[in-house]
């Protein structure tokens, strides 16, 4: 199967290392998420690598965020439904979280939004000291995090850390993901590649049976549960359709959103100013939608039509 | 309403700053926990701010602990029973847990007893690098901890961790704090109002139903059960009726507890020499008190008319 | 009662000072389980200490690893079941976890393996910055850990650190260690002693109902399932009987394992050796194993025949 959002190279079976390239800035679109299934299928036919490790041919990007234009949301909801019959995205990340491979991020670049909630489903989450930034903005522009990171991050980082992630939606460099527990190790970036090659070398070698042990045993006591995450995308959806959220997403697509901009660099500061400017119409039109918004289905998001819409095209 | 332990202020609406003035150490007496249930209360009726951000006048003590004198032990049972039924105290942890905002601890000074369990039932704990110490020093005392630490302590740092600070009893200045996860971050002193001035603006002009959304997933995976509480303070009530504890505290407040004292300042260090005070009789009147005492009721706590009595008063 | 594999200071009646000393590297035999099962009815009897220190008398060894020598497993299997009915192994260290003492680790030297099993299973670890190693190399022989990492480091590091320490199985030395929560603190070396000194003679004399409260309080709330442990050594000891196993283990004592000696001191670097040894031979008989190998009962292990048979003896 060819690839055209990542490559994979599979030279050495019991390793295949997948480089995300989606340029300009490795958004995670339609496109991708119907490919990372395809590549997930292969790897749960049992075929596969002991070791899957994950880096970005972008070294200022692993992986932007999810792709919010109403038309690629659009493309997403027309994918099949996957295995877990969840909404596509969810389902991918419930499926990378228990694949019958070593899953290992090598995270340099941004892995902020979907791009963190990504590397939390991966088992192993190794990170440039100097280049790797990883975040939940979601926050700043009126949602919480829809798939994910409040269910891995409490018992990741604890409570305190994690709502402070969360609440906060800053950005987390290298040193201080590392301090929190968000990342496994910040390691520097001239030793970074050396570090992740050795690493993810020594485990593929190690007896397949054993790794596989070893990940029942550890999901046992610390993977969620599959039916805590359906109503966390209900609960994003409902924040999309509020009018505050596609007001702040205009501002940032204004600035540069989506682009090689320095929005995308610094998103975790920007988000303050696209709040500002939205600020003052926010406490009515929120009460507003809340009382319309129907409960989205849990599965696939709820009313669609209007999310992100004529934000970029 | 006017409070007397603190000041509240809302002049913006949507970030109350609570700053604890209850001279000379900041005590946690009955008059708080009144009025910090008011507080609340003004809190859960919803029209409250998005963020409560708790900090301190005085920067050597932030809360120091209860108010353990005997007088002041029976205004807390004459307190009117809180929503949950429990006693005052954990009535108040408890809502605090739960609140409708944000609730952030800046902490500069000391923390230790109630003072460390409050901040423990908070969302976030930022603390001063060279200013913030945390503690519990119960155990020193004769006791466990009895309103929280031993369910919120194993969960945010660790089961070995939880059993150093509950088990040595020891102070935990600010960086060593950090590195357990205590707290969420230990700031150097001279920026300290900076960052936390900055982050509980910024999290207050973010969406409410976004930040409530956060609070309630995150609280599915992370809050203990309320029944978890009321056992833990009828062991403590069991434990201030025995002799041994009310003998350190007597040597205690002989050494200056609960005044403007190196004993306050130090107080983890100096809990080893009540020990030492009170060692030789230990074991017997333990041993007796024990099948004396009959178990408390879980909500009010038990036998309440010996305990340290005649400390102070 | 006269112990073979360690000593026993317990001059002071509330503070007993056990130190591991079975040369040539403190290997846990089956000499060394059944002593301490002794010892540990003796503090189970009540009549103990209050706070029960581990130390070893060589600097460089902890405790090693679990004695694999067939002769040794032989006499394991010989022992008499323990009160939980579980493998002496698990057996044993499931009551360490629930001791009517506060245990502590003084961490110097090498504590992988079984070793790492056995502070995992303590309340408290405090490791030398510069001479404590831990790690569990199983991985490194085809095995997952089967006493209960799975279960400790998940609760203890997070997920991400839990699946880098075991599915890695490199040598964490002391400052990493911490960073990631395997321990509770490094100290320096030559301030190690005075250190634990300072704090297991504080903590023994503090009351012993407190201490049993918070034993009792964070237990509840951080001890595995004791039926979390026999399906570990049930998958250990089906990995044992894997010829893959039994070939890396020939090779290992071919360079020395289980004597003073380079493999021993760099264990986490050498298990890639034996790994490349042994991997053309890897997937075809892997799998006629594990079709022939029945499940092991739970508690006694498997086929316990051909296990390492004929490595050393």
């Amino acid at each position: 199967m060819t690839y055209t959002r990542f490559t994979v190279d599979s030279s050495t079976p019991s390793l295949w290392r997948v480089t995300f390239t989606n340029p300009p800035i490795n958004l995670i679109d339609s496109m991708m998420i119907g490919e990372l299934g395809e590549l997930f299928a292969e790897v749960e036919r049992n075929q596969g690598p002991a070791v899957l490790v994950f880096d970005s041919a972008d070294p200022d990007y692993f992986l932007a965020h999810y792709d919010i234009t109403a038309a690629d949301r659009s493309l997403v909801d027309s994918l099949p439904p996957g295995p877990t019959g969840f909404h596509p995205w969810i389902d991918l990340l419930v499926r990378l979280s228990k694949l019958p491979a070593v899953t290992i991020s090598a995270i340099r670049g941004r892995a902020r939004g979907a791009g963190s909630e990504f590397v939390l489903a991966c088992d192993i989450r190794f990170a440039s000291r100097e280049r790797a930034v990883l975040g939940q903005p979601e926050v700043g522009f009126g949602a919480m995090p829809g798939a994910g990171p409040v269910s891995w991050l409490p018992r990741l980082v604890g409570r305190g850390r994690a709502f402070e992630i969360l609440l906060g939606g800053e950005d987390f460099y290298g040193e201080l993901a590392e301090r929190y527990g968000y990342v496994n190790r910040a390691i520097p970036d001239d030793e970074f590649e050396t570090f992740v090659d050795h690493f993810v070398r020594r485990v593929s070698m190690f007896d397949r049976q054993a790794l596989a042990d070893i990940k029942h045993f550890v999901n046992k006591v610390s993977l969620p549960d599959d039916e805590e995450f359906p109503p966390q995308i209900d609960a994003f959806w409902e924040a999309a359709a509020r009018p505050a959220m596609q007001a702040r997403t205009a501002k940032a697509f204004e600035e540069g959103l989506q682009q090689r901009s320095d929005v995308e660099l610094r998103l975790g500061e920007y988000v303050e100013q696209f709040t500002e400017t939205v600020r003052p119409l926010r406490a009515e039109t929120q009460r507003r939608v809340r009382a319309d918004s129907p409960k989205g289905s849990g599965s696939r998001g709820g009313a669609s039509t209007d999310l992100w819409a004529n934000n970029k095209d």
